[in-house]
């Protein structure tokens, strides 16, 4: 039996939406990765009524651990400390030391904003430096320090690990609450688990599961957690087993690629961004862009990858048409027979990208994001999209992409990155397409 | 006493964070406007038994409603509707005009992948059209009905909404939803709420919990629900009131106004980017970007709006020093002479984007997005940034943004709107910085 875990994300401002919570899904896999089962997060409002409600279901289902992010800033409406001291009858008392090292944080906050009130400053923080009895502290990384709290004593309820809520606080924090002596008790029991993704571009869903029950029928697939997915146009299908399990995963994984050939493209878990990150590398190629529908969104993609430097050189948001046939030097007489909408413009865009930034390899998108803007002949979600490399090399398709707005933007950047894939792995030809 | 709702979002990949969770929140803030108190989202795996511990855990918190998102598709491991159903005590039944309705959707699915087996096809599918006893159909959007699942005969349990996870699938599904005689029973107690939100920039969260004080010592806030948090380097506060609090909302917004005027920009739930965009249409303006570390991401946010075609001409990804000094036209003498992240390479490519693009604004950014590059001088984190306009007016700034790479790149794209938005208050003249 694994020792089993709950989250408990608290702030109004994440159950109502207004910020996306990262904490949650990080620290899910992080307790998966140390082979704690995670059954649960629960996001809750601030109110403490709430945030006990969480802790005591995660309590009567038997978990061994609960990990809670956020409501530990100084505002009267952050509290998670003082539920958490309740909930596990433990008194909470001010921790003098602990206030003059959070105050040694805060002191500098002062020359910053000249207008602060000190004695405003002091009353919200040692509010921080409250500590409930026999709690383990973890040190500052922002302004609030981390508890590790474990049960009544005498009891066998859950240790409950309190973090802050910002996931650059989070992070460094829950490494030094692992390391803990009240963490590794409350952890005992966890098991071994491997985790591998296999990763499909173009073909739906439902065809994975037909898959699913192939692969059941020739070898069995029980002893396999296999959960699949649809992300950013990308069929995810991620497996957890343990080690013993090894086999039964090949086995699995073998009838997969033998259905799916043309459409796995990963089976090692990287991306489709590593893999032409690593391949402009390894072919030494610079690449460009110059996009109208999706203002910037593939560059932003392409630079998101630390050291993307070395092969991004840059590009070109051809939003307006004057843009297209200004600096991006389309043909002013191509824009008006095809429309700005059409395979010619990708493709003097992806030449454009090249030729005017010294890339080898440019792209070029142009669409109709909507809502507005859609016709019979073409319709809202309508995307053109070329890639084109050195010797005439040339990739150019066309897509209808469901959803709204921000679907369509986002969608048309994944299918750029695997034309620039397929571009790089040689299968367009000087006069392919 | 206020009807009161749970939201359950199904999926292993949301658990485990490969796919972001946006139904909860948004599902939230719906029951919210509806006046029906949200207390939980509970984020669990695909396992039955965890689904069914999230129903039993709202039930036993009292709740009249419960949504679930997700676990609707064909594939084995999506269980929502088996789950709810064994949890209403109400058993599953095919529906067979329900599954000839589903076919229709999914027939011309044979056409468009040739590949696909239509038995396999039909089976997946069949799935979907299982029904408990009793239940409310709503219409397929995509291909998975939703369900509005009574509690079982005689009992007062939670009546279940299930809605499919794809959230273009859920947010229309969702409005049939509350139209159905079984959901406005369940919903039945619901209070009206007034919610407001202000917005500030420049000042750190703990300035807030000051006023907040404040404003209680002189006016009271008992009766005015009011959550801080800080969103993308803004601070967000948002107040929950009965009508008629109105009186106390609006002497708590002057307190705020009174000890905020310089960094309170927004107090009616207008954001920077809403307020960028009218400046820009009152004054007839066009804008453009010049970027380097960002990579694209401000003209991304700037043309995420739709109709901002009318505004965004589009922009230069500026990201190589050779695209710096060849499309952007920036003196190769001033990157030597200054460093490619600073003030005159800044203010150069704000004029590069106006010139360039012919544009009345021009935003220009450089700086270091890290892990590396980083000097003692020139640290991760430092951003140049310049918005310039008309006549000579520009605005300049230096920061130094904490985190990583992705929190440095996503705040620079704040700070350009705030600048933006200055510049387009008048407040840089012709000699203005």
């Amino acid at each position: 039996m694994s020792a089993r875990a709950g989250i408990v994300v608290t702030g109004t401002e994440v159950l109502t939406g207004r910020v996306v919570d990262r904490n949650g899904p990080w620290l899910a896999e992080e307790l998966r990765e140390r082979g704690i089962d995670i059954a649960h997060i629960a996001v809750v409002g601030d109110r403490p009524e709430d945030i006990a409600g969480a802790l005591r279901f995660f309590r009567d289902e038997g978990m061994d651990l609960v990990v809670t992010s956020g409501g530990l800033g100084p505002t009267a409406d952050d509290l998670t400390a003082q539920v958490v001291g309740d909930f596990q009858g433990r008194p909470l008392a001010l921790d003098e030391p602990l206030e003059r090292r959070i105050w040694a944080i805060l002191e500098p906050l002062l020359t910053r904003w000249p207008d602060l009130d000190p004695e405003a400053l002091r009353a919200s923080n040692a509010k921080q430096a409250m500590v409930p009895a026999g709690a383990t502290v973890l040190e500052p990384v922002g302004t609030a320090p981390g508890l590790v709290v474990p049960p009544p004593d005498g009891t066998d309820g859950p240790t409950v690990v309190v973090l802050p809520g910002p996931p650059r606080e989070l992070q460094p924090m829950w490494l030094t609450a692992v390391a803990t002596a009240a963490f590794e008790a409350a952890a005992a029991g966890a098991v071994e688990y491997r985790q591998r993704m296999l990763r499909l571009f173009g073909i739906p869903e439902s065809e994975i599961a037909a898959t699913l029950r192939l692969a059941d029928e020739r070898h069995g697939i029980d002893g396999l957690e296999i959960t699949t997915c649809l992300r950013r146009g990308e069929v995810e299908v991620v497996t957890r087993y343990e080690p013993a399990e090894q086999a039964r995963y090949d086995a699995f994984v073998s009838v997969v690629r033998e259905r799916h050939a043309d459409t796995l493209f990963s089976d090692d878990g990287t991306s489709v961004d590593e893999q032409v990150a690593n391949a402009l590398r390894e072919r030494g190629w610079t690449i460009a862009t110059a996009e109208s529908c999706t203002g910037g969104l593939l560059a932003a993609r392409l630079t998101e990858r630390p050291g993307s430097s070395e092969y991004v050189l840059g590009g070109i948001v051809a939003y307006g048409n004057s843009v297209k046939a200004g600096i991006a030097g389309v043909d002013r007489d191509v824009i008006v027979e095809h429309g700005a909408v059409s395979a010619p413009v990708a493709e003097a865009l992806a030449d454009a990208a090249r030729a005017r930034l010294g890339a080898d390899v440019g792209v070029g998108i142009t669409g109709i994001a909507g809502p507005g803007g859609g016709t019979e002949e073409k319709p809202v979600g309508l995307v053109w999209l070329s890639a084109a490399g050195p010797e005439g090399a040339r990739l150019t398709r066309r897509v209808v992409i469901p959803g709204g707005r921000a679907d369509v933007r986002d969608r048309s950047t994944t299918i750029a990155m695997h034309l620039v894939r397929r571009l790089l792995r040689g299968e367009a030809g000087p006069s392919g397409s």
